[in-house]
């Protein structure tokens, strides 16, 4: 497997300067290349989303707590919504870094990594998050089916249709992950086939 | 991508009847039919633990029910018990089906579908079911935690504890499972590079 470190190198090249797409001829941009561009936009745009999801489910989850009444319960009452909390939290932060990542990369057209590094990092870390969330997810869903049935809802709903909505932003935030990974995937077939990321 | 459907012929050649694996320097066998060999053994291992696990794990749910006095609790009066069930016997009859096909594979040399449907069929089943084990799993666990804490487990605990090994045993299900969809995965890689299910 070819290890394209070098393309990290810190001195500043030609490319990095062009910042327009009609200039591409001008410089070494190939047809792979605007390919590869192309391909990191779609990239941003499901991490965007995935980092949007993930994030308002989060924010919707945390503020089931300003309900007037103190005797509401709490979100973190639950261990499930303790877990849908952090699981959100995990996966935005992680969006985050991988969209600036992807903007980087866009700009810069190198990688933040090295380039083994980075395909192997995204898909390792798309996989095993989107587990993660989906875990989360369920036993969220699980644990709002209880608080259904015990009744609690009905004294205060508010709470569960907050928490209802923190939970489909979740799930959605899961299979923008999953689409993610998926392309994450294809570029470490593409690494793996031509020792580069550009695509086939 | 080429499809190699050509070596699904239906008429017999010469290394269907090389059942015996002293036999293959006489035949076309090479260095690369030989690990491939070697890494369908090991998918069926791998195979084989995903469906003891998930068919004992349904099949421990299923027996909750024996518990003497009438008035336990049953696993089909909770919504995610019942989702444990189904995806394990889902997955157990699932991995039935590869395993067969993984024993079809060693003895006869061929996939059962022609290769291009076949590793695509293995590698998208496997990362769907694994991902349906995993929620199965967490809305059990979760569904388990809450009973726990509202003191059904109690009044019966065989049925709490059995439960609990059964959603031990989808979780143990899920990981090889897991396993499972990394090497079909890396034999889809295999397949996109060489055109062929043989290891790189």
């Amino acid at each position: 497997m070819v290890r394209n470190g070098g393309v990290e190198s810190p001195s500043p090249r030609p490319r990095i300067h062009q910042t327009h797409p009609h200039d591409t001829p001008l410089f070494q941009s190939t047809v792979s290349e605007r390919k590869l561009r192309r391909f990191n936009y779609w990239i941003f745009v499901f991490r965007l989303a995935a980092f949007v999801c993930s994030l308002s489910s989060a924010v919707f989850m945390l503020t089931t707590n300003t309900a007037s009444s103190s005797d509401t319960p709490r979100w973190y009452d639950f261990g499930a919504f303790r877990f849908v909390v952090a699981a959100n939290a995990i996966v935005a932060l992680y969006s985050l870094f991988e969209m600036g990542a992807s903007v980087w990369e866009i700009s810069r057209g190198s990688t933040v990594f090295p380039e083994f590094t980075q395909v192997w990092f995204d898909f390792g870390h798309d996989q095993v998050f989107a587990y993660l969330l989906l875990s989360a997810g369920s036993a969220g869903t699980e644990l709002a089916r209880q608080l259904r049935a015990i009744a609690t809802c009905t004294a205060s709903n508010a709470f569960c249709i907050q928490s209802d909505v923190a939970l489909a932003l979740g799930f959605a935030g899961f299979l923008f992950l999953l689409i993610s990974s998926l392309l994450s995937g294809f570029r470490v077939v593409c690494f793996i086939i031509n020792g580069s990321r550009f695509l086939l």
